[in-house]
Order: structure tokens, then sequence, then C-alpha cells
């Protein structure tokens, strides 16, 4: 018995990928047997609700075509797969192992399929249009310029080490248990960001986004001190507007980052040392926030992120917490955005609850235009966190999500260790699982401070380089650079990654490379909403195509080192439309790719 | 049989304590016994010399008292004891085992006795007048004063950090394998001591004795790049130049730290790293300096300082290193003297040879009332190191030693670890064994860069610290405060002991205490040349008389925390003068001397 079934072919499923709720959805499945077909049937189970699975019987077509409709009624995600009983036997079709759409896998038993996704949706998302047509730009503020004309730190910390030379590399000052002694700090500032503006606008860069800024005892700032407060090493609040406003002036937008998980030790909250003039909740019990915490013994053990004690957890159900971060009306969300805040990333989104993210939602969207963004590190769409299934992006809550995944698959094809198939594949899997609007405006990167570079992650390669920043400004998503990759910056995982950024001897020309994508990507704000396919070239070269209206804009890449003359047969276009598939091949058979060339075409057809 | 002898006694043995060689030496011996007595013998020794032994028959006087003169005919140190045969047994009187002067016992074999040691000199040596009658100060650069208006630190280094906050506790910025990552700075500097002249001057304070300030890696800089450069942390030449200029302005004197034995593995003569435009001698066995190091596998494997591979030791027999630092015309040595350095304090003095100290010394001596003084840990008349005699003071050579021994008999009288019986001994023997130049002018203090500092080791009792000053003002002795002491600072060892002057909150009620013993020391000039006798007052208290002419000051302590009537048994007089001894009881006797009181008395006879 042979079955045929492929999620990403309209002629199986349609409509593709993620739909709203209420869109009935046709699946269809080819049948061919020698056999006597007895049942064909779709059975697809909402997510969590696995004993009352639907069991739809298909209707045939034709004699080897089967068909049914299914209209979701929950948002969330459905599972399914087929099953045909024949006069012989009954078989399963399912999706490979590993959760990938497209075609599947018969199984002989049904413990053993492994379900295809249909990612439902409570409401479609709209996104600013500053966002969807945006390149933006991720600063770690410490690292990347110090605007005080004479080159003084703002405010240094008690017990904190400045860094003799900007081009020093970065370095964890660890005692004997690996605890953190002393924080480093390089001294970059509010008032740098603001005097590189002219910079990044040549950059291209139309969105800022910011780790943390909040008044905290670390350099990064994740261990927030006073939610309200600057960071008097990073400035006052008068730098904080005059910032902004200076962005807001050339056009560009602010994505502040919110770590509302947690908070410092030493916090205006916890305030264990007692730096700060409150009553914290690990100084007395009857402290306002001592119901934020959770205490073992108190006070000195606590809940705390992943068992590091200079970071107690609070617990997001508490109501007086909630109030503070997003619920009353002088919110912590509320006094940042009235002052210009275009967005918000939350950082560890896995760690706050659904509703929480909800409510940061709907402060947030009583303004106008704002974007909330969520670091999460695998596909979104089916996150399982702590047991549960999170419902990021089903609506109402996150808009985008920090896409490493997307960043795997660039490095991944890039460097050899994933086949330009599979790097097809997780990329129509992504593009499926994805609301149309998350794939489209997902936040993308090639390296963050949380990553290892990109110019070391491909082995310092300046070809690949070139490459992984020409498909961070070509693949759909909002393209966000981290500070430097641009400078050719190297740097393993942290704090390797967090280098002062290379005034002194930056690479000029490698800036004009980067400067021209992005540029080209802002000529071309079309592509955000445009048909998008990718594709592959025999086992050396990865593609894409673009297409709306009458424009197309198809981009190869030879991932590997040699050259290769395109044939046809190399050329595997399935989820391109027949006449466009038709048109990519005439224009590439025949043509030499140089190893690592990008081939970018407009309008070939 | 019962033998009496006592060293530290004109009737025994005159002149006291150590002699030019060619001075007569006078030995009295008291032999009490009921048998009849044969021969009474002085045997001495030159050190080494074991196999000639001097055995010189003492001559009776009286029936009970012998006599010999001995005339020393060498440099360096004898040894000495008795012997007694009578008709009934031969008996031995030395020393009491530990090395003391003073009163000695009986040994019934010859291979028990431990000897007496007569300190012999080549030459009596003559030291400067500021030197003679000086207050120093022991300044460690980097965490003494920025002089920089708007505080930033000089030049700082590659890979260094800088403190965010003066009031930081100093931190060893260590890896796993407790190696030193980075160099830590706080960004004291030339110009920082020389804005702080008028404080120093105030303090009463004549001589500055700083750490080094040659071009080195670490904030230490033991490490010498390079010998003929300030570091640029510290300033440059013309900071130097004019450091040196302000202090001779105000009849301040200079003191800087020679560190000959070895140089930093990043060094001019090294160059591992190649940070400096020569070939060293790590990178070529071609370089001018390859012969200046002892290279067991080239170049990783070389003799260095205690096995700290960061800091090579140079072969101090090498002709064209000798020239370098001393031989030459342009010297390291006459480089510095000529621009008006006016001593110099050789480090780790152990590791060099009395004639590679020698060396120094005459190139010194090319310039009028200089002074050079050594790192020496112990009694110096007799340190052994690395199985060899050394002979720093007996003229030619050492002028001083930093007066480790002298620091812990303060410290330890004044914590009760040392009755003022022992403390008397100690001091009386340091007195003995020293020339009287040394005794005299040695470099004394209560606390250096190398050691926790004084208020730390007297557990911050401030009762303690006066006592701990008022005795280093007042003992013989040139008294050098370690910066900051007189602020009460604290630290425990290296580097806790190297904060940041706390300049924002020194406490100047202490200060003015300080003060006033400086410009008391400094009103009794005629004290550098006194006659000086310590003495004790039972288990709780200890004293010591000047007097010269018509004068006299005489200095009590009790250090106990309880109060105690002096009686006539308690006064242990023993080397003073029974006039005088008369006079002090009689000015003492049922007087009342409360916990840790300090009574100075001038004139008093």
């Amino acid at each position: 018995m042979q079955l045929e079934y492929d999620s990403f072919q309209p002629q199986y499923k349609t409509p593709f990928g993620a739909v709203p709720q209420q869109t009935p959805v046709q699946f269809a499945l080819n049948v061919k047997t020698s056999a006597t077909i007895g049942q064909v049937t779709l059975c697809i189970v909402h997510d969590g609700q696995w004993d009352a699975e639907h069991l739809l019987p298909m209707t045939a077509i034709t004699a080897t075509r089967y068909q049914v409709n299914f209209t979701p009624t929950q948002a969330g995600l459905y599972f399914y797969y087929f099953q045909v009983s024949t006069s012989r036997d009954t078989v399963f079709y399912g999706c490979v192992d590993g959760g990938y759409g497209g075609r599947g896998v018969q199984y002989a038993r049904r413990e053993q399929v492994q379900m295809y996704q249909l990612t439902t949706l409570a409401a479609v998302e709209t996104l600013p249009k500053w966002y969807r047509e945006g390149v933006a730009y991720q600063i770690f503020v410490d690292r990347f310029y110090n605007g005080n004309p004479d080159g003084h730190v703002n405010a240094p910390k008690p017990n904190s080490f400045i860094y003799g030379r900007a081009s020093d590399r970065p370095l964890y000052v660890r005692g004997a248990g690996q605890e953190i002694l002393r924080w480093d700090f390089f001294g970059g500032n509010l008032r740098g960001i603001e005097a590189k503006i002219p910079y990044l606008k040549k950059l291209g860069v139309t969105i800022l986004y910011l780790t943390p800024i909040f008044q905290a005892t670390s350099n990064h700032r994740y261990d927030t001190g006073d939610y309200l407060k600057i960071d008097p090493v990073l400035g006052d609040l008068s730098d904080f507007d005059h910032l902004v406003h200076a962005l807001h002036q050339v056009g560009m937008r602010l994505i502040l980052d919110g770590v509302f998980n947690h908070v410092g030790v030493d916090s205006r909250y916890f305030n264990r040392s007692g730096h700060y003039d409150t009553v914290g909740a690990a100084q007395a019990r009857t402290s306002p926030y001592y119901p934020w915490f959770t205490f073992i013994n108190y006070p000195t053990e606590y809940d705390s992120w992943w068992g590091i004690s200079d970071l107690p957890t609070v617990d997001k159900e508490n109501k007086a917490y909630r109030d503070f971060i997003f619920g009353a009306a002088d919110s912590v969300i509320d006094y940042w955005t009235s002052r210009g805040v275009d967005g918000w990333r939350l950082d560890v989104a896995d760690e706050l609850p659904d509703d929480f993210i909800a409510g940061i939602r709907q402060a947030l969207d009583h303004y106008p235009d704002k974007v909330l963004i969520g670091e999460v590190w695998e596909d979104a769409s089916h996150k399982l966190a702590y047991g549960q299934r999170r419902h990021y992006l089903e609506g109402g809550g996150l808009q985008a999500v920090m896409n490493y995944p997307l960043r795997r698959l660039i490095i991944h094809v890039l460097t050899g260790t994933m086949a330009p198939v599979e790097w097809w594949r997780d990329l129509m899997t992504l593009k499926e699982n994805y609301p149309k609007t998350t794939f489209q405006f997902n936040f993308n990167n090639i390296g963050s401070h949380d990553t290892p570079r990109i110019l070391t992650m491909l082995q310092e390669d300046m070809a690949r380089l070139r490459l992984a920043v020409g498909m961070l400004l070509t693949l759909p998503g909002v393209p966000c650079l981290y500070y430097g990759d641009e400078a050719k910056m190297t740097g393993g995982k942290d704090p390797d990654n967090r280098a002062f950024y290379p005034w002194a001897n930056a690479d000029l020309a490698e800036i004009r490379v980067v400067e021209q994508w992005t540029h080209w990507r802002q000529n071309h704000p079309w592509l955000n909403t445009a048909n998008f396919a990718p594709f592959y070239l025999a086992d050396y070269g990865i593609g894409y195509v673009y297409w709306q209206d009458q424009q197309q804009v198809l981009v190869v890449i030879n991932v590997t080192t040699m050259t290769h003359e395109i044939t046809a047969a190399a050329c595997q276009l399935d989820v391109v439309p027949a006449q466009l598939a038709t048109a990519i091949k005439r224009r590439l058979v025949g043509q030499a790719l140089s190893g690592n060339q990008l081939q970018l075409i407009e309008n070939f057809t």
C-alpha cells in the first residue's frame, strides 16, 4: 500500500500552515493499493484532549484520493494522522520522526505514529508597520559606546571593575566556587548610543533593542534592582528621554528588555544587603514585597532562577506584583511605554504564565503601534515549558519571538553540519507551524548576547559571514543584528561575546557590505507580505524565492566552497508553484555557482 | 660551680655589641666554685672557620674573676663561649638557646654549647643627616592618590581592571590555577603624591619611600618591564622630575624601590609576549639579554623567583647586567640617582650577592648623602641565605634594613604573645648584634605592603594602635609609616593591605595623634645618637630610656589593659646605669599606670 500526503502542498492540505480557529481545513490523502480499501480516516485531536480524538471518515473523490474537511473550534494545537483500513490490513500515516511537516511515513501500529501539527489561532495578530519593515540592532549597552566626551564611566558601582582598555576581552571575575566576585564594566551608556545614532542610521538600522537598562548590580542588568530607575552607570532619566527623543526624531524605534521573572538579590524588592531604602522581602516578613517571593527557609532559602541565589524568582501569580508590572495605571510597562518605548522583549518568556504575558500585552495595547517579543529558544508554536504547552503566538500574547531556530538553520547549513534538504525541511516546518505573521515578522538573529558571535560560529570565515548576513537580511522576518557583528567582532560564549565595540579599528569595508544589505532590504518592503518558498540545490545549495504581483526576488546560495554548475535535476523546487519553478530553472540551469556565492536575482520571469 | 657572664653588661664584655675589626674586646667571667680552678678559656671562632677556634686562656684578676682581651682581625661574625676546667670537671658556658645575648647558661658538653655572637665590622657606616633625622612614609603608589583633577587613570594597561570606587577592597583576579588573570588598579599616580605633599608635610613626613615606579605589568611593579621608564599609569618622566623637585623644595627626600633580582616576563629584557620593541631573551638566543637568564628548556623553562614564571630571575653574576644596573656610567642606579633620587631600598636583598650590593653602593657613593636600604626580614647581622652567611651591614653594603624584627617585637608585646622580659631580651639582642649605626638608623616599620596592616594585627584595637605608633616614633631607628595606617586603614594579608587611602573619610583626630608623635620625634634629634636602654616592668610593662648629656627621655608602657601600681621590685633595669636606674625608680615607683597607657617623661633627674 502506498499513501501519499504532504502537509506543505496545497493539493493535500489547504490552507497552508496555521489557521485562525473556525477556518475549515481541507485534507486529502492518496491511497494506492491492490487491496480493497475500507475506511480512510483523518484522526485529529486537540492538544491535551487525548481521550477526545476526532475520527473523521474521509470521502473518496477518485479511486485513490480521499478527502475531508475539518474546522478547528479551539485555538492551540491540533495533532493529526491518517488511518487506512483495507481488506488486508490497517496502516497509519503520520509525520516523519522529529515532528517535521511535509511528506510523512507509514506506521504499522497506532502507538508508533508521530502526529502532524496543525496550529490554530485565537486571533490573527497585526504588527506595526515600523516593526514589520524595520531592521533591528541589539545593543548590550555597557559594551557599545561611552558618550562622555572625556570617556569617564558614569557612577561606577561599589565593588566593580572598569576595564583598562576598550580592547580588553571581557572576563568574569569569579571566586573559587565560580561565584561572581566583582562585576566588570566598560562604561557604554545611553549618551553613547545617542552619539552613535548617525552611525546606526547609516547602517540602515531602524529599531534598537537594548538589553536591560534599569538599575541593577551586574553589567547585563538581568538582575533588576529598581524597575523604575535608569541604571546610573548608563545615565539618568533625562539621558533616557533624550535618547528616545533623538531616536524618534530620525524615525528610529526602541525596544526594551523586560525582565519580569526574577529580580536581583540586591533590589528594592528583595534587598538582602540593605542597599535600598525600602524594607525588602529578605529583611522582614512585614515587607510589602514579602509575598512576591517564595521562601523555603526565611530569609536564606528561596525560589530562584535556575537555583542562582542572586536572582530570586518572583511569584507571577501575585496580584500586587502583576499590578506593579502591568496591571496598575502607573505600572512598569506603563511608566516606560508612556515615555516613548516602542516595544518590549520579554526575558525568559518560558517562565512567565500565559496570562501574565497577556496582561503585559493588554497594558501595551493601550498605546498604538507597540510590539511584544519574547525570548523563546525553540519553535515557539509548540513549546512545552515545565510540562505545560505554551500559547505564546496564538493571539493576544507575544507577537514575535527571538528566532533562534532560524539562526541554527543558517549556521548549520553554512558550516556543513546540515544538508540543504534538511535546511529546507526545517524551514518549511517553521513556516507551517508558525502563524503567518510570526513567520513573516519573527525577530530574526544570527547571534545575541546569549550566543557565541556569528563570526566565531562560522570559524572566522569571512565568506560565510557575508552569506549569514545576506541570509539574515533576505529571509522572512525582522532582521536583528547583534552590535558589532558588522565590525567583524568575534567571541565565544558569554562573556566573550560581549566585548566592547571596536570603534578604533572597525573594518569599514565590511560595514559597507552590511549597509548594502540593510538598504536593499528596506528598498523591498513588499517582501514582508510576499509569497515565499524555500528550495534547495542537490547537496550543495539552498535558495528561496519571493513573489508578489509581477515582482520576484530569487536568492541562491552555494553553501560549499566549490563551484557547482546547476542542473535541472539539482533543483528541488517542491513547494514552488509550477510556473514559477519553471522560470527559476530556466534562469538557473546551466549557470555556475562559485563556492560560497550568494546570487540575488530580481524579477527574472 | 657557678659561672657569671652577661654580654649586655660592661663588667663582662666591653665595648658593648658590634665592633670594628681590630678593636680589642675585653671579656670577663666570674667563676664561683669550691673546686680548684684549672684553666678558664675564651673559645672564639670566626664564622665558618670552625677548625681554627681560638682558645684564649683567661687570667684570674681576682679569685673569682677571669679576664681576657680579644681583638677580632676579620670583619664578619665571631662566635664564642667559655670553658672552665676544675679539679672536679670541665664545664662550658654559652648563650641561651636561640642565640640571645645577655646572661647565658652552663653546658655539660662542648657539643651542646650555643655560642654568643660578636659582630665585627669592616667599616663604620655614616648615614646622611636627612636620613638619620627623618620620618619616612611608604607609599604603594597605585593606592595613594590620583592627581588628575578629573580622576581619570593615566594610560590604563591592556587587560587590566580599574576599581569602580576608591572604597573598594583590593582583589586579585585569579584563574582556576590561582594565576593572575588581570591586574587591578586604583589609579594612584605621581602627580597624586605631589598633590599630597602638604598633607605629608603636615603629618611630619620627611622621606618618601615609594614601591616600584618603573614600567611593569602588575599594580605593584615588582615585575619590572623597563628600568629606565616611569610606568605610564603613574605618569611620565616629567611628572617624576616635577615630583622630585617639589619634594626637595620642601626639604623632603625620596627613596625608590630597586628590584634587581628578577624582571617581568613581559619586559624589554625577557619579552615573552613581544610587547617591547627589543629582541628579548625569550625570543631569540641571539638576544643581547639572553645571557642574563638561566634557561632550563629554552624558551619555556627558566629560573624564576620562587618558581613564579612571571618573574624570570636574572643572573646577578652577569657582567653586562651588572653594568646595566650599577656598573656603567649610565646605569639604572646612575640614571635615577642623578635625577635626584636620595636613596634606594633593595628588594629581596637575600637574592643579591654581597658584591652586587656593594657595586650598587659604590655607584650610589658617587653622589653625596645617599642611602642604601635592604629588604631583609630577619636579624640581618647573621642572616644565612641559601646556605651563605650574608654581610649586609658590615660596611660598604647596606646601611639599614627594613626592621621587621622590631615590628614583630612591637606587635607581640602589645598583643600579649610575648612577655615584657622576652621583648627586652630580644630588643637587647638586636642592639648587641647590629652595628650601632644600624640599630640607631635601621628602617623601622610596623607594617608594609608585605604585611597585614598594623591595626588589623592589633585586632582593630585603637588603644593598641596608638601604642604601636608611639613606639615606632620613639624607639631607635628611622620610623617609616605605611601609608594610611595613620588613617586607621585595616587590611589582612596582600592584597587587602593595599587598599586605596580613604581620603573621603579619614579620621582626622587620629591623624593629629600621629602628627604629634612625628613632631615630637623631630623636636628631639639628639635621641638618634643618645644612649639607649630598654627595660621592663614585671609582666605588665615595658620601658626605655634615652640619655645624653643632661637630657633624658623615659618611656613606659603598660601593655596590659589593667592598671598597675609600679613597685620597685617590678622595675627590671639591668642594662640601665645604676645612677639612672635609681632616678627612674624614684620617678616611677608608687605611680599607677593605667591599662594601655604610654607615659613619656622628659628630663626627670
